[in-house]
């Protein structure tokens, strides 16, 4: 039995029949520590009621040390109702948790939400940001650095901004979509593009461009959506009341894919792929549902959430750290939705 | 042009050109103030560099204050990855940071995740929890009791615990689904149950066969799934492979009904709703996509996160608050994925 005092680590580190660094570890983000080591001792805290105070820990080391450290990491998102942005909050979320830090998450409306958000962040004294699938001004960017705030940006870049990025290589995954469709000798070939403010959206469709000029094909129509099902429900609609008719659309993200496909069956009761060829971008899990076989581009995200937490921390333990470009190499997913060249000879 | 110190409530206040109580309220959680006024403020403050510093105010805070703030409210969320819950976590972050309040997130595996999640949360003083698609064992409540750290539950309830809940009326819900496919004159009626430890799917299944008996009909046949894609497509084969084959399914959720009805068009070549009515609960985006058009019951998820918020808000503010349980009615929406009375008379 306890006296009469609050518990302390040494009591929690006999119950749980670890040593007292363990406690403190436990209790440390970004301390290293086996994971079953961890829950024992998150065990026996709870049992006793131990509050090691994480907040009145931070201040204290941060008179100690020159580097203060809340354990919290901030993640801005848009758009989260994408299947594709919650897995990697998902991700990112699992992965620092193992580290021992905590995200601190703001799910904005918009892009144009994402500058407040990052203020708001730094109120909060995060050791570093991850933001998501957004756009983030000069301004913001230089008033992290100001604050020393370690800044990963993740899916997305900016064009001369000297801050870390970790994403798939957008250039080269239009370029795959160009080859699926010329391979498959299609005449009439739509681009849906994504949102033109940003650089994914771009550099996806200049691979796709250059690479059907390349091969000799020509893009005979392009449409903007914004990476929603709608947009691309909405752009198609237009595609196909072309004379003649688009026979493949590539298009910047699965879920404008997506809207495509079901438009194509339900307005215009077409075939995928015999009347039209449809490829995305993603590889979100509707993709994959048998009805839908959607062709499309995946991405590594596991591999890519590790590698923004692995940047971030770097960054966070040592500012020094100068900022990386991290650019990986999407997967070409064949589905039903796409002619194969085969198919397409016969 | 400020001396050579750091800028303070008062320097932003003039450039903001608001009062100084405004700069405060401004930073405080929980405290009102104009969305324009904030925004003046926190763009004054980022211009100027002007650091409150949310932790060590929450500290000192406390020291003259009975109950501490840090301003964070954690919430726990299973399946992220689910559009239902994503829009749920999108629509608690803007509502708290709305009051001022930032969420710490917990995205966990799995229901067994989730005690150590909490464990976890409350070494970081949250204010407040929500915990969202998810069970918590009497051990944690307690635990949370304990630290008198209010928690919501959305989305599910425990029986015998008190604690704050809202949640849909599934019950009802289940209710509505037996209506529309007794008036269809369905023979061979089933259902694709949900997890079987928490009430949510439970109480679906209730209302479901309770109405059914009611109107003199009954389940022909029962299987469980997990809520998702893959476990409502696994189901609906089992069930569609038997003599005679089923003619109405209603599944638990959404996401299952989505993989009852692509595995029974794309494995066994049936129309909907012509040879077999299906429908889900949740009301998805993908639900009333144009291809599915999967008829549903809907959750006000909008209201029902307010009145998490709200009642959060008023349980952190005053600890005196008793538990309460809030029910939303569902609302059936009907699409073509279910025979119509009026078409089965035909």
């Amino acid at each position: 039995m306890l006296a009469n005092r609050p518990p302390n680590s040494y009591d929690v580190a006999q119950a749980a029949g670890v040593s007292q660094s363990a406690v403190s570890r436990a209790f440390s983000p970004g301390r290293s520590i086996a994971k079953a080591t961890k829950e024992k001792v998150l065990k026996a805290a709870a049992e006793l009621g131990y509050q090691p105070n994480a907040i009145a820990r931070s201040m204290s080391s941060a008179r100690t040390k020159a580097v203060q450290k809340s354990g919290l990491v901030g993640v801005v998102v848009t758009q989260l109702e994408n299947q594709f942005f919650a897995k990697i909050v998902h991700t990112l979320s699992l992965s620092l948790q193992e580290q021992g830090w905590q995200i601190l998450l703001f799910s904005v409306e918009s892009e144009i939400d994402v500058d407040p958000a990052l203020f708001e962040l730094t109120q909060y004294q995060v050791d570093g940001v991850i933001v998501l699938s957004a756009l983030m001004s000069q301004k913001v960017a230089q008033h992290c650095r100001n604050l020393s705030t370690p800044v990963v940006v993740f899916n997305r870049y900016i064009k001369d901004l000297d801050i870390s990025a970790v994403r798939v290589d957008n250039y080269a995954g239009g370029r795959m979509a160009a080859d699926v469709i010329v391979d498959a000798k299609h005449q009439y070939i739509a681009h849906i593009a994504g949102i033109q403010e940003e650089q994914t959206g771009v550099d996806r469709e200049l691979g796709f461009c250059e690479r059907l000029r390349e091969r000799g094909a020509t893009l005979y129509q392009r449409e903007v959506g914004d990476y929603t099902f709608d947009s691309g429900y909405e752009a198609t609609q237009r595609l196909l009341n072309m004379q003649p008719r688009p026979d493949a659309i590539f298009c910047a993200s699965d879920l404008m894919a997506l809207g495509a496909m079901h438009a194509a069956r339900t307005l215009f009761g077409l075939s995928i792929p015999t009347d039209l060829t449809i490829i995305g971008f993603d590889d979100v899990p509707a993709a994959a549902w048998p009805g839908h076989q959607l062709t499309t581009i995946s991405q590594p995200i596991e591999e890519m959430g590790q590698a923004a937490v692995k940047t971030l921390v770097s960054e966070m333990e040592n500012p020094e750290t100068p900022a990386s470009q991290q650019v990986f190499a999407g997967k070409m997913v064949l589905r039903s939705s796409s002619l194969s060249d085969l198919y397409a000879q016969i």
